[in-house]
C-alpha cells in the first residue's frame, strides 16, 4: 500500500525570491498532504505508486492572495475614478451594507469563492463584513469549499467622519463568540483577527483585539499608510505615537503574532524597520493601489530588507482576482519606481511569481513551494492556447502565462494534497 | 426597400474626449456602413426597416490598435525583464528573421489577425517586416479577413549597432513596390509608410519616404522618444538637428501627411509643440513601456495641449491585445504621473474609451463613434458572467467591463456596416 502519489509534468516554482527551480518532465511526490521531492525520475523507492500524468502540462505552487474583502466583491470594477476615501464613501459603505443580509452575502460569498477557485487562488486572507451572521456564513461556506482562508470579521467602532460602523461593545461580543467559535479550527480555514485600519478603531477595541490574538493565538491583519490622508488622520489621533505603524505595535497588532499588513505605501524608515524587525508581512496590492491613486510600493526597498511580502488582489479597490495580472501589475510599478529611482532596481518576473506563491504562502505555514515538507497547493498549467510557433524553455513558457495567461489556462487546483473540483454552494 | 439597418442595444460611445453619449435600449440606424443616427425610439422614418436586437447588451464602437508590430507576435510575454535595446538584441531580431519563412509568417499573420477579430480590435496600424513577400502576405490576409488595417513595411537600413537589416536600395526597391501594388487600395486595407525609428534609418531612405508619402499619398507611422538611450543616440547622430521630432519632420515624416508616432515619452516642450502644430497622432502603449522600462508617457499634459492621442498595444513589447487591459493601463499609468506631479490630473475611464476608439479611430476617418456619417465600427458586449447583484448604470456596466472584461464578453464585430466572422485564414 503505497501512501504516496506522485504527479508528473512540467514542475516549476521558486525557493526563495528570485529563485526558480525547474524540473521538466518530472515527478513531484505527495505524501499526506505533504511534499516528499521532485524528482527528474521516479525514485526506485515510489515505483508502482499512483500517478497522475499532467504529461506536457505546468505544475506550479497555487496562488496566494492575502489581502480581499469578501463583502465588496460587488464593487470590483466600479468607480475608480475616485480617490480611495473618497471611494469608500461613494461605493464601499453601501455594498457592506447590502451585506447585512444573508442571501445576498449568500450570492456574493458563493461568487467570490467560486472565482478564486477559478483563479487559482487556493490560499487567501479575507476580511469579511461588520455583521455576525454574516461573518459566520463565510467561514461556513469557506469550510465546505476545499479551499483555504484565513476569515476575520472586520472591525470599525469609530470613524473619521463621525459616523461609527458598529459600537466597541458589539464589536468585542462579536470577536470574542467568533474567537470561541472557531477556536478548535486548526485545518484550513481559520480565525483571522482584522481591525479595519486606526482611523476605524478606537484604542479600547484594539487594545481588546492585542490581548484576544494573545489568549487565543490568532493571526491579525490590517491595513497600514495606503493614503496620505489616512496616515495624516493617524497623526492627528494619535499624536503621542511616533508613527502610524507604532500605534499597532503599542495595541499588540504588529508581529506579536502572525501579522499581514495591506499596502504599506507612504511608511517612514522607522516603519519600514519595524515592519523588518516585528517579521510582519506585507500585502503588496499594487492594482488596488493604483486604482484609487494611492501610490506605488517601494517594493524593492522592502524586498532588500528583508521584508516578507506577499502579494494581494484587495478586491474591490482592486479589479481582479487574476493572480498573473496582479503580479504584472507588482512587476509594472516596481519598474516605474525604477524609472524614478534608479538605484531601486525593478523585479523581476521570478521575484513576481515567489511573491504570489511562497511569499504570500509563508502566510500559511508550509506553503506556496514544492520543497520538502511544504503543503502540496499546486495548480496544473494548459498553455496549450498560449502557443507561438517557437521553441519556447519551460521557464519563456511560464513568463508567458504570467503575461497572458487567465483562468482558462488553470485546468487543476490542489490544496493540501487534494484535487478541489468547483465549489457548488 | 430599405437601405438602412436598425440595431438595437444598449448604445455607448464617447463624441470628445471625456464625454459619454448613451441610449440605453437604443437604435442605430445604419446606411451604407455609415451611421444615420441614435435614437431612442425607432423613429418614424425607419418602420419597417430590418433589426438586429441584441437587447440588454452593450453596443460600442470598435477598438482601434494604432501601434502594433505583426511580425513579434510569437514574442508576446516573453523576456520583459529587460529594457528596450537588450530586449531587441535579444528577442526581437531572432523572430523578425523567422518571418522572412513564408509558411512561418502565415501561420503568425493567421494567429495574430485572429487574435485581433477576438479582441474586437476592428481597425489597427500594423507594422510589418523587412521582407517583401512577407508583407505582401500580410497586405492580402487583411484584405481577406473583414477587418481594417494600415500596413507597412519596416524599413532599417542603419543600425546603431553596425549591423544594418537590409540596404538602402533594397528598402527603396521594396516600398516602391508596395507603393505601387497598393496604390489603388482606398478601402479598409491601406499602406502606409514606416520607417522604423530615426537611428534605424539613413538621411537618404528617410528623405526617400518622405517624397513617397506625398508622391503617392501616403500616411507614415513611426517610433519617437521610447526610451532615453534612444534619444541620446539620436542627437549622436543628428547633432544637426534641435531634437529628435525635428529630424522625422525635416525628411517630410511628422505631419506633412497623416502621422501616427508611438510612445513619444521623452519628448521636449518644443517636440510636444510640433506634434500639436503638426497634428500628429501620438499613439500611446502604456502597457509596453513599463514592460520594457521606457517610462509612462505625460498622457495628461498631451490631451491639455490638445495633441490627437490613440492607443496601441505594441506587440511584443506589450503583452496582450485586450484592449480594456491597454485602457486600464493607460489610467493607472496617468494615475502615478499625477501621484508625481498633482498638477497632471489623472485621466478618467471615460477619457480612456473615448482614447480607445474615436482617439485612435480618427486616423482612419470618421471612425470610432456612433455620430452621423461614422463608419459603423461596433463591437456587441455581453456582460451577463460580470454580474454582481446589484443594479447598475449603462456606464457602470461599461466602466466594469472594461476593467474586468475579456474576449469572452465579444460576441459579435462590425467594420463599416459589415459583421464580421472569425477569420478564416
Amino acid at each position: 500500500m503505497f501512501v504516496v502519489h506522485l504527479y508528473c509534468g512540467n514542475i516549476i516554482y521558486t525557493p526563495a525570491c528570485g529563485a526558480v527551480a525547474a524540473n521538466e518532465h518530472g515527478i513531484v511526490a505527495v505524501e499526506d498532504g505533504r511534499v516528499k521531492g521532485v524528482f527528474d525520475r521516479i525514485p526506485s523507492a515510489y515505483e508502482g505508486a499512483p500517478v497522475t500524468d499532467y504529461g506536457d502540462k505546468i505544475i506550479i505552487p497555487g496562488f496566494c492572495d492575502i489581502h480581499l474583502h469578501a463583502g465588496q466583491l460587488p464593487n470590483m470594477g466600479i468607480g475608480y475614478d475616485c480617490e480611495l476615501i473618497d471611494w469608500i464613501g461613494k461605493y464601499a459603505y453601501q455594498v457592506e451594507q447590502s451585506m447585512n443580509a444573508l442571501g445576498f452575502a449568500h450570492r456574493c460569498y458563493a461568487k467570490l469563492i467560486s472565482d478564486l477557485w477559478l483563479n487559482g487562488i487556493t490560499r487567501s486572507v479575507v476580511l469579511g463584513t461588520y455583521y455576525r451572521q454574516t461573518n459566520d456564513l463565510l467561514f461556513q461556506m469557506f469550510m465546505k469549499s476545499g479551499l483555504s482562508a484565513y476569515i476575520g470579521k472586520s472591525v470599525c467602532d469609530r470613524s473619521p467622519t463621525g459616523v461609527a460602523d458598529e459600537t466597541t461593545e458589539n464589536a468585542k461580543q462579536d470577536l470574542l463568540m467568533l474567537a470561541d467559535t472557531y477556536k478548535d479550527q486548526k485545518g484550513l480555514v481559520r480565525h483571522i483577527l482584522s481591525p479595519t485600519y486606526v482611523p476605524g478603531c478606537t484604542p479600547e477595541i484594539m487594545e481588546f483585539i492585542g490581548h484576544l490574538a494573545q489568549e487565543y493565538d490568532l493571526p491579525v491583519t490590517s491595513h497600514l499608510c495606503e493614503n496620505r490622508t489616512e496616515v495624516q488622520e493617524v497623526h492627528r489621533l494619535h499624536p503621542e505615537a511616533p508613527d502610524y505603524a507604532s500605534v499597532y505595535r503599542e495595541y499588540g497588532l504588529l508581529g506579536q503574532k502572525t501579522t499581514i499588513m495591506a499596502h504599506c505605501i507612504h511608511t517612514t524608515g522607522h516603519e519600514a524597520e519595524l515592519l523588518r524587525d516585528c517579521g510582519v508581512y506585507v500585502a503588496h496590492c499594487p492594482h488596488s493601489n493604483l486604482n484609487l491613486s494611492s501610490g506605488v510600493m517601494p517594493l524593492r526597498k522592502y524586498l532588500n530588507m528583508g521584508i516578507r511580502v506577499g502579494l494581494g488582489s484587495d478586491i474591490s479597490a482592486g479589479h481582479t482576482l487574476n493572480m498573473m495580472s496582479t503580479m504584472v501589475a507588482a512587476i509594472q510599478g516596481s519598474k516605474m519606481r525604477w524609472m524614478i529611482n534608479p538605484q531601486e532596481e525593478s523585479v523581476t518576473t521570478r521575484e513576481a511569481l515567489y511573491l504570489a506563491t511562497k511569499g504570500g504562502g509563508s502566510v500559511f505555514g508550509k506553503v506556496g513551494s514544492f520543497e520538502e515538507g511544504y503543503e502540496f497547493d499546486a495548480l496544473v498549467i494548459d498553455d496549450g492556447n498560449l502557443y507561438d510557433f517557437t521553441d519556447r524553455t519551460l521557464w519563456e513558457r511560464v513568463e508567458r502565462f504570467i503575461f497572458r495567461g487567465d483562468d482558462r489556462n488553470i485546468v487543476a487546483r490542489y490544496v493540501s494534497g487534494s484535487e478541489v473540483a468547483r465549489p457548488q454552494l
